[in-house]
């Protein structure tokens, strides 16, 4: 292999740049080129590509976001569009590619290696850590850390008010952010889309620590659950909790997707874009790398695609016991 | 004077602590018996008062929210309220009160000193800035740094993605957060409610950068904005904007009143909070503490309810030739 | 076992409040009364000893250092000591304990239950993760972040003023801090005591970087680094590199051990105080409370005093090939 | 006034990149060529000059240090170094000079003028504050909060261990970042270059804590204290202080030069940015933008260099009284 590509695609991760730089510096290392592709499979379509070297990732690695920009791609999902893309890695020579993303991506790149021969390995990329493969995906310690910062910040105001405060936190289909955010942030309860948490249980606890003199609660909310959002939930509360509390929500949003990245992912990071030049040039293909058990793994991306990534119910147990 | 109260009221803000700290430690200097009042009016009411000494209030300077608890008081509305709680003062012998807060607690101070002749001097507390009678108000430099913090974050998503963010700060009546969040955060446009920004007008700047091939922009938008809410707003320009711009809306909400203050906040309220008690002693009433051009300035109740505090609009201007 | 206590011994490390927090919250959830000893075994000596509950440790889990003080205790390593601090616990009733804390903790225990027979289960504190039993030690999440938060100010002025900076961080005995923060950081070199780094091969990187134009540089240093401490290693740098280099040496300090406790290592500190009383709950004795591939796991203190944690030395080569 | 360059010079600090971003802007805004000059004095003799754009400057709000990068330079306090500059200023048709930085800068800039009539408007970029006709310069409020920062974290293992810590901040000549972080901190004693604190008070003042039995304690010693560095006035304390003290010190660093800028110096930079453009476009030579009392002025060099900046004294009573 000698001349490589690396791109970031679907939503933005903090830590990224950090991948994108242990990429070009370890191809450096091993006398490979390497090549940029801005906005994921737009640039390639595009061939909005350009060289890159150890010079082009100098002070990235604290920035949040991504330098080369990302992007969904309607147009790689069409065959002329995956056609283009073809023949401009064909122009430059690339035989292989790095793509930091998350399942979409991954779907694109196995269907692109069916029909051109191209292989790619791919860095877990998304504050979501809902990836089969690996412990952890780029972005996810930074969100969880992010989003306890700001209920830190939520928790001052409701303990000045005796406030009930509902939180939503980010995750369509998964409550790893919550969860995690939930314990650190101190939270009384925890709501995710894997387990249903009835509405009456959640009425019953407040209603038992009003009775303890427990005047401020924090509940967490992934944006997914079952029982609707966050604001749909407090709803729900308001309308079957009798005693006089002040509830109040809100939604974290987009904060969680940015800002600088932890010592955590900077350093996930770093390996997994290390392990995903060493893949290439070890022939793996389709595959995902990732960190299991402090160890790199590659995962074949059916297997990332197909496979759910259960949440440890144990913290679930947790969440309830040290609410005591 | 011998003896005085300490309580904070209405919306927590960051620095509240500070400035309890330095009215007990300032009481203490120079001999006074300190209280606390818990709850603002309510705790008046009930008498939820306690003792104060400099051991109540260590380690305390760099925490958010209040010690003494916050709210809002119905009951201290009606005259009945305003009677209990002047015999609840008589009965700890209370003679002059250190009230932090905003307008609405400093109408209620007034009324029960025109009753009872206990005298209050307020310190300004609230992360609007929209106080008349001082530069700053407690809590605002550090609302001002969430917001930014936050502002930060989201543009290393606007600038992966190439984006429009619409970006709601708080301030119901006040564009102070708004407009120093805006241009510390290199904002393009800011929607203020003392200032009209038309929708036209955002739609011309939008355009101008789109073909600067300026991809992503932050509008900052007041919640008190005569054009409507962040949403509203973002509603009224997607569909006169004719180019394809994604659009994306975010509400910081409640984070901004939280958090550990700011040195210029706690150091604010360290001299807001020496200054109302020295004030007392000094046969103030009815007035506010504040600081003007760095020296202290005690300004009647009646000038801080009835005045308004224009913003800069320099600032305005500043936010135009710095997004050129 | 009906009443158990729990004490922090030796460093101080964000974390252990959130550790208190949980063995309190699950002991009370297991119908266990427990005590809190305060300033380790120099409190058990003196039997200042008071009982928890819930409202005991609400609000701490965001806070750095112990609310129960820590110290050192040479008493405890007199007969005499030990004997007083067993009427201690007899007059309490108290039938186990928790120790957070590291090796000296645990060899106190150790020969306090050999000779009166009362069960500790340890929990890892320390921000150094020198301790075999657990994958990460509390604190030590926290000191890397607060390192590089320190890493990535000092390198704005590195890269203003193309200077090569030094950097000490803590670690007698251990380059876990280094390591992790220098990748992070990502700096040069990295200075371990595990692995001797010759003098002449730094001298030769930043030769090297110094042909390439790479003008700034960050060299981490453990403070037991064989070479000496960082201001003795740039000393010997600069008398033995001939080119004009302005070498600049910091060393971060006490600031390692305090601050607000990460996401991470407050969820760890909770899965190890609940994982503790646990352990205690079924007859656990002389043990540390570990996790292990993110299983809770218990290490005998004999272990965990003898064995050495190794570093993994991939992460150096890590730090080889990223500074390409 | 068609063609103008902007540099900085001397130590850097945050929000210099706020202000060349402003600088730039301001001069697109009013039809003004700009160019930047790397490095300083060294880079205008060297010619390392280039022109900029709204796009050179965007995103580098929010970044620590400075883009232009910075340097003292001996060549130019020789008459051969100015000759130099003044031949590529004159190939580049610069007219006009903002220079960001201190006194030795604006020095420079004097000379340079009376040699070769190019005017410069200053604009203060120091953390130190010690800028006479500013109220505030670029960095110092960063600095203060990272100070602040620092000083929060080592008290939570003051308090842990109960110790005393000295802690030593930056200020060579001036004590107002000592002052306003040792404040903010809730420090019990600043010890600052403007005036002298006796050891003996500093003993007096631990005694009596440790009578009250205070155990721990802060003190905040500015580097260019007159009883020497915070290692030699712990060193004088702990021979003359009889009480058994656990007494530490620590030095805060380079750390307190960098890191991304607060609001306030980002909106200050900005503001003093687009003061510079305006007054050398209403024909200002040798002077400093600077804001006084929330205006605009520009302050002659001599003046700046000639005359000092008092502290206020009134924040040393401050210290004594809230530390009662």
């Amino acid at each position: 292999m000698k001349k490589i590509a690396v791109f970031t695609s679907g939503g933005d991760a903090p830590g990224m740049n950090a991948c994108i730089r242990a990429v070009v510096r370890t191809a450096m290392y091993y006398g490979i080129e390497v090549y940029g592709i801005r906005r994921g499979y737009n640039g390639m379509i595009a061939g909005d590509i350009y060289q890159m070297t150890s010079h082009s990732v100098s002070n990235i690695i604290q920035r949040g976001g991504t330098i080369l920009k990302s992007a969904r791609s309607k147009e790689f999902m069409t065959k002329e569009g995956r056609q283009k893309a073809f023949e401009q890695l064909q122009k430059f020579g690339i035989e292989g590619l790095v793509a930091i993303g998350g399942n979409g991506t991954f779907t694109g790149a196995t269907i692109f290696y069916d029909e051109y021969g191209i292989p790619t390995v791919g860095a877990p990329g998304t504050i979501d850590n809902d990836l089969y493969g690996t412990d952890y995906t780029i972005g996810y310690d930074t969100a969880v850390n992010t989003a306890l910062e700001a209920i830190d910040k939520i928790r001052d105001t409701a303990d000045s008010h005796d406030r009930v405060f509902f939180i939503e936190v980010m995750g369509r289909d998964s409550g790893y952010i919550a969860i995690q955010s939930g314990i650190a942030g101190g939270a009384e309860i925890v709501m995710v889309p894997e387990v249903l948490t009835p509405i009456s249980e959640v009425v019953e606890t407040l209603k038992q620590g009003w009775n303890r003199s427990k005047s401020s609660s924090i509940i967490v909310v992934a944006e997914g659950d079952e029982e609707g959002n966050a604001a749909e939930v407090a709803e729900k509360i308001k309308s079957r909790v009798e005693i006089d509390i002040d509830i109040r929500v809100t939604t974290l949003g987009h904060i969680q997707r940015g800002g600088i990245p932890t010592a955590y992912d900077r350093i996930l990071a770093s390996r997994l874009g290390l392990g995903a030049v060493e893949g290439l040039m070890n022939d793996h293909k389709n595959v995902m790398v990732g960190i299991i058990h402090n160890e790199i793994v590659y995962t074949p991306f059916r297997d990332t695609i197909r496979l759910p990534k259960p949440i440890n119910e144990d913290m679930l147990r947790m969440v309830k016991i040290l609410s005591t």
